[in-house]
């Protein structure tokens, strides 16, 4: 890393983690004390070797992403070429391989970006079509220029039903109005680099295609061509977003507890868990650019964490239910349960100090004492006081929160975000001696929809829910 | 009731509740018996019978709003008014302000309608701003042409910092485009008939207004003019809206658990909350259009049973975590939890039967068994195939669902499904003896934002959090 990026991180531009409003000293008796940390010191150093190792034995692939060089070259060759090319690029993608390049585009393009084709001057419009509803995915392909929008297909194992199933009508429509030799420029396949249906599609249709690497599973992919891709068609600097990555990696390097931000978030929250019952984490920036943010950061926790055994196969049936909220409008409609109802969360806020955009709130009303308060100050300013006032009620009530303090929202600091979380996830899975990459859970799930969609070899799983359904009684449906 | 609507809500058009995947006979030994649920039936008579003096005693408003002819005509001519002056409608307000309008919206108006200016064909356009982050709300002001926009200001209060914030950049906006006389023209607000900063603002200086009936919090306002002027500005049919609900009140009527589909699906969350701890609700429509009506319930659901005290001021804490999702995508980003996580959750899906768009997927790729089988079936299909996967993967965990049966998205079934839901949620406070529409968990938040905010009066809350904010350690923000 050059000298500049190092002198940015450690200063202006540096996300800080804030766990003050976790402790005792804060909240009162409910809260973590001082010792609880201090105790938790040699788990940290034990889980540290242990993360080091398996980086070192590249078993952690998706930390050294900020590093490829090789690969973000041709991601941005790729994306300069459909930038000459069309004014839409649609993600047909779902999980994993979506909420990462709309968190991105929320961030980092202006709000309203996407009600209008791209532009030279504004850049490409994204459409994240994450969705089979026929209603939405219908209305999304009449809403664009087929002659200038190319679909971006993103399928790590490339065969993901929902995509899969988006791609049949995609390129039926592409060969229909464009013909079968045009329709190949309007596809762009991100999946394995060799196994699977759409590998096996790319080879034999000679589309253009980039590679999902191995090892790294849809929640940690952000950093790699599944969100980069559509970012930096939608012209988001991803170099940048990849130095915020490795400014955050170098701080991640740290053994301890009290100078590694990933680790101490991480077992704030850790401890919230397993030593304060606190089975939910809320996730509420101040600032709508994050909301997708919050929604990436759910998945990644809730299925990194939520499992069934440990590494040894022993019971566990942990994980904290992550939940997204957005500041200041849910305080207008969550606020109330969090201050009142169980006490069994923890907030974390994200605040974003400087807003860039700057709306003064104009004088008026001097009569009204309940209107004319508000006069002379920013909307930004007005959300920041909303959330220190928020977080400071709430600490009062002995509820427990933590605060990530970001200087402005660009792809720098949204790169050590990610990156912090990313960490941070993997680190609290070591402590819970759980694996963060795999996703059992879902697998009997899938084998039910293979049943009931009539795939070969799967007759038993449709025989299996439909001697199911037979059990329910009529009773109970009114 | 007409025999017409008498006759649709028992036959096609009825929303249904079917509550077997709570019950043994289908999850195994974690679910309800058959006898949880008979044993309930006095206290359930209970209820019925105190709800039912509540009604008569007018305590209940919320409940009548099917039946206010003369407040929806006000709202119908005020709406053809506006059609014929604006091409957009934005909507100033936040919180239970705004989540019905948007729930209305989306389930209502095809997908990407906000896009672009409402036509004649088309409607009036809606973009619902709740929202103070100045990115998103400078953007909104840039979007729509003033000449062409009315603001509807909603706040029931008159006073609410976020909206009265906005009120004072879009007032001073208006005046300096169109002038002192026109002004008034472009602004519309919703709040209380008599009390209030905009009551008064509305009275001196003549602008239009409708009134948020007395009694009516702002989660029970979706069938007020909170919601229904948006509704209908936008071209969605208010009257089929209340008719569905007014169907829906009538079914509501039954004093049975196994006659009334509040009561059934009410109890069965009361019962998997307090006898099978399940702390967590997650409402998962298969159905984009109805991601805005998971939201607006969300509220309803935290803000109505979060309480710290029942009605006699006794400690409770209770209050169920709801939670949002959207099937089938988060199948791929939560199953993971909710299949293998702590067995706290109770999942209510929402099944559209017939999604109304055709969309087929083509046959392709014959010789590629793990995508040829998706070929011939529509997505509408596909959707609830997974749905039906999905509900019956998690029965197999012993995990616990409950299920809504949408014939068809229309305004009369979404008028069941608001009525249903609040109707429900207020039965569920009667069995928890708690007060569902009060908030006052909220109000210590607002004095400290008046507090920093500079309203005069509360000097002493601004130094309550300064002093708060001096205990935080820099120790502990890294």
């Amino acid at each position: 890393m050059a000298d500049y990026r190092r002198k940015r991180w450690r200063g202006e531009m540096a996300v800080r983690v804030d766990v003050n409003g976790a402790l005792d000293a804060l909240i009162g008796p409910g809260g973590l004390q001082a010792q609880d940390l201090e105790s938790l010191q040699p788990r940290v150093a034990q889980a540290h070797d242990r993360l080091g190792a398996r980086r070192s034995a590249k078993e952690l692939r998706f930390r050294d992403l900020p590093y490829e060089k090789r690969e973000v070259q041709k991601i941005l060759e790729l994306a300069r070429e459909l930038r000459s090319e069309v004014d839409t690029l649609v993600v047909l993608g779902i999980g994993g391989s979506a909420l990462g390049a709309r968190a991105l585009y929320q961030a980092l393009c202006p709000p309203f970006h996407d009600h209008q084709p791209g532009t030279a001057e504004r850049g490409v419009r994204l459409l994240i079509a994450d969705t089979v509803d026929p209603s939405t995915f219908g209305a999304l392909l009449d809403e664009v220029d087929p002659h200038r929008t190319a679909f971006n297909v993103i399928s790590k194992s490339g065969e993901t039903a929902e995509t899969m199933s988006q791609f049949l009508i995609v390129r039926e429509r592409l060969l229909r109005t464009l013909g079968a030799v045009d329709y190949s420029r309007h596809l762009v396949i991100t999946t394995d680099a060799d196994a699977g249906a759409l590998r096996q599609i790319v080879n034999d249709e000679g589309l253009r295609s980039l590679a999902v690497p191995p090892g790294v599973a849809g929640r940690y992919s952000v950093l790699t061509a599944v969100a980069l891709l559509p970012a930096a068609v939608a012209g988001i600097d991803v170099t940048e977003l990849l130095a915020g990555a490795a400014a955050m990696d170098e701080r991640c390097a740290a053994p301890s507890l009290f100078e590694n931000p990933a680790y101490l978030h991480g077992a704030v929250h850790y401890l919230a868990h397993v030593a304060r019952q606190k089975t939910v984490q809320v996730l509420m920036p101040y600032c709508d650019g994050l909301r997708g943010l919050a929604d990436w950061f759910v998945q990644l926790w809730a299925e990194s964490l939520g499992k069934a055994v440990d590494v040894d196969g022993q019971p566990l049936h942990g994980g904290q239910t992550p939940v997204a909220a957005l500041g200041a409008s849910d305080q207008h409609t969550r606020l109330q349960l969090f201050a009142e109802g169980p006490n069994d969360k923890i907030l974390t806020f994200v605040r974003v100090d400087d807003h860039g955009a700057r709306l003064d709130v104009p004088r008026g009303y001097g009569d009204l004492e309940s209107v004319a308060y508000l006069g002379g100050r920013t909307l930004g300013d007005l959300l920041n006081l909303e959330q220190r006032a928020t977080e400071a009620s709430l600490a009062a009530l002995g509820r427990m929160s933590t605060t990530l303090h970001v200087p402005r929202l660009n792809a720098f600091t949204l790169g050590q975000l990610f990156y912090l979380l990313e960490v941070q996830t993997v680190f609290v899975a070591t402590l819970h001696r759980l694996d963060p990459f795999n996703q059992p859970g879902i697998e009997p799930g899938k084998r039910l929809i293979y049943g009931l969609a009539g795939r070969r070899g799967y007759e038993e799983k449709r025989a299996e829910v439909e001697a199911w359904m037979q059990k329910k009684n009529p009773r109970y449906v009114i």
